[in-house]
């Protein structure tokens, strides 16, 4: 580690912007000594940790700001050496002199995420704890909060390290086989090693099979609604989030005529997919599926297709719907029942369509509770622990890559040595979960992404 | 004060949005209590005031976050009554979370500047000082800066008090005498008196005159850049704003067609109204003037007149400056030198203007340097106290006429009951400035300008 720097590092730890008050954080081995230079008030280097001061940051005699300094003393901090929080007024330019009188007296701009990446190099977190502090500041919805939130209080870590230490007992078996190499002894009882490599197996399965949940929790549930011009897409979509405005926010989506717009339902997050820009691409009026349609049902966990009950005949909905993707889970609803007469509605029943009206806002938190079910339904957690990080699935998946080999090996009596190797492997993959096994690379690569002052 | 609410109030107090860490701050009788209902750790009514402890917060069994408490006990606090703040992760999510579950375990949401307002009340500072905290958080340069930290410190507040004393002094020789009324003493001698007033209205007028340098520091001096079209003008205005790009921002003006651009020159804040606008409006390309131009003028501390020394001959600049306004100080300003030749230079130097090429960014920093030279000169200090808030400036005003009357009254030998109520009248105008005297009303115009949480 001896590339990451001892020096003492300075950030603003609060939004930017204007605020009543703004944070400056500071640690490493001189954070009490450098915030002291420029402190006037209580001596610093004399007061116990966690305690808040009162007093003036000054650069000479000018006076800065009237602050409050609290100070944590070596490894009760957040990174585990000594810190120091400034309190300043929430001001950018007092933030930015603070700084630079920060800089000027020895600390160092903090990289992005350092502060988190020292509390792992301090064994204050794990890496998969680290990574998840990111998470939790990223979270926008109750479950992506939650999972993000028991991650970082190291729930998944605790049963990544359970997995690798019966791996571990299970590898030093072997190895010490290896070590007796010239008797032929065999210490690991091969088919007790090959139960417990079948149920670390199947953990390992349980947990990479929740990424499908854990990835949709944490970025949200994606749901194209498609249909012909007119279905009343737009409508709908204003119609779902209308009641929910204070906590909806309209993004950008990948291209510039996809808009997704989300909406919190029950706690989970849904990104619907308005593919209100095919209109202009359309220009035959019957056909409803153009490519980026298609492409975008694709992409969903579930999509809404929408029709005009007045418009479309029962047979012309049915020509839709064959040519739509049936593997991926889908609601057909009918739109603008408003206007339609009963007999209709009779008609279309066997469809097993949702009636609604998105105009007159019949139906729609009817829809919303027959969405959030419907999401529910497929995406059950299959363990209270739940994998959300990209890269945790891949080295999960590796570990369980390599543990079939192992069982393979077993099956066609392979030497032990191959068995270490393969073992050897599946560990080298969970340590990386945990931060057990490293690489600057590796820290570079996770820290790069979090924010400066974190 | 009845009509302030003694509840205990909550508000984030770091600026919205995203950060590593965000700061919600609890004031009241039972801020203690409150948060001690939701947090898990140490027991907060048992420790020390000013000591940060590290926990969760928790609604029910569900944890929320996990937290930096920090305690300030009573009068200790900013607020001078219990206060908490609490340090989350810097999440959206996770501050309204929290907020919610503390209106839900019994605080209020805390209205604009409600935590400075509490502080007045319970004497932690006087009016103007937390009028002041305000104008700390807004000061966007070095002496805007400077003169709000030194007004919030108490530097204007001593002024005025001090002040104000000598006039109690004087008063109450004045009531003494109506005391006695019948007896025709004199406790206060006349000439001894008038030269009071005389000293305290110098003083005053000091520190009346002072609001036009605080005003401008506070506010930015305002300076218009007018000349004929393909003067150069938007060239300047880029030219000036080039080098100190991190510090400047685009606002868009009270019109759509000026724009201000603020430029920080020495630590004092320019705002140039570039005139563009004005090009679709003259069709007459001799007419420097529209009536834009002229009130852009009017409103500057200086203007710039620029002209291109190629397209103009020296009796069309003497013809256009003769048009402008001259009691408004103006730098003449012969832009596009890089093309002219040196006898044209010559000729124009009886104007006594400067030389400038704004696309070459010849002689930018020269230009800088006298545009600083003529506003300081301008704008002495003629107090180390410098008035910046409109509300003192006014109420200084009013004081000063009515020592004014005060005198007049000396001079015509007016009884003790009439100098008695115009001396009782400077100190209520005083008095409303430290909020010795208030009403709700005034307390409720200057807070409600505050931004929540401060």
């Amino acid at each position: 580690m001896s590339q990451y720097s001892t020096s003492t590092i300075c950030a603003l730890a609060t939004a930017p912007g204007i605020g009543a008050i703004a944070i400056i954080r500071l640690s490493g081995e001189d954070a009490i000594t450098i915030c002291n230079k420029v402190f006037k008030g209580k001596d610093l280097s004399k007061v116990e940790s966690h305690t808040a001061h009162f007093g003036t940051i000054r650069d000479g005699e000018k006076i800065i700001d009237e602050v409050l300094v609290t100070v944590f003393k070596g490894r009760k901090s957040f990174t585990g050496e000594n810190s120091v929080e400034i309190s300043t007024h929430g001001s950018p330019y007092i933030q930015q002199q603070v700084l630079q009188l920060l800089l000027k007296n020895g600390a160092e701009s903090a990289g992005p995420g350092e502060f988190t990446l020292r509390a792992f190099l301090n064994g204050k977190l794990d890496l998969s704890q680290a990574e998840a502090v990111a998470d939790v500041i990223a979270a926008n919805s109750e479950t992506s909060h939650e999972l993000a939130m028991s991650q970082m209080r190291g729930g998944f870590s605790n049963e990544i390290q359970k997995l690798r230490e019966e791996l571990i007992h299970f590898a030093s078996l072997i190895e010490l086989e290896l070590d007796f190499g010239e008797e032929d002894v065999e210490f690991a009882d091969r088919d007790d090693l090959k139960k417990l490599v079948t149920k670390l197996n199947t953990a390992l399965i349980s947990l990479i099979s929740s990424f499908d949940y854990g990835n949709v929790i944490k970025t949200g549930v994606p749901v194209a609604i498609v249909g012909k011009p007119n279905a009343g897409k737009s409508t709908l979509l204003n119609s779902l989030l209308k009641e929910d405005r204070a906590i909806v926010s309209a993004i950008a989506g990948t291209t510039r005529d996809t808009i997704e717009e989300i909406l919190n339902i029950n706690g989970v997050q849904f990104r619907f997919i308005d593919t209100a820009g095919l209109r202009e691409t359309t220009d035959e009026i019957e056909k409803i599926g153009v490519d980026k349609a298609f492409e975008q049902i694709e992409k969903s966990a579930i999509y809404l297709y929408l029709f005009d009950i007045n418009a479309l005949s029962l047979k012309e909905v049915e020509a839709d719907l064959s040519q739509l993707n049936t593997e991926i889970p889908r609601l057909i609803i009918a739109n603008k029942t408003d206007l339609v007469d009963a007999t209709k509605l009779v008609e279309f029943d066997k469809l097993n369509c949702y009636f609604i009206s998105a105009k007159e806002n019949n139906s729609i938190e009817t829809l919303k509770d027959v969405l959030f079910k419907a999401v529910n339904e497929r995406l059950v957690k299959t363990n209270d622990v739940v994998v959300t990080n990209a890269r945790h699935h891949e080295a999960l998946s590796k570990a369980n890559e390599s543990l079939n080999t192992v069982l393979e090996g077993l099956e066609n009596n392979i030497t032990g040595d191959f068995l270490a190797m393969d073992i050897r492997q599946a560990l080298h993959q969970l340590g990386m979960i945990t931060g057990d096994i490293t690489t600057d690379d590796l820290l570079e690569n996770i820290f790069s992404k979090f924010c400066i002052g974190k």
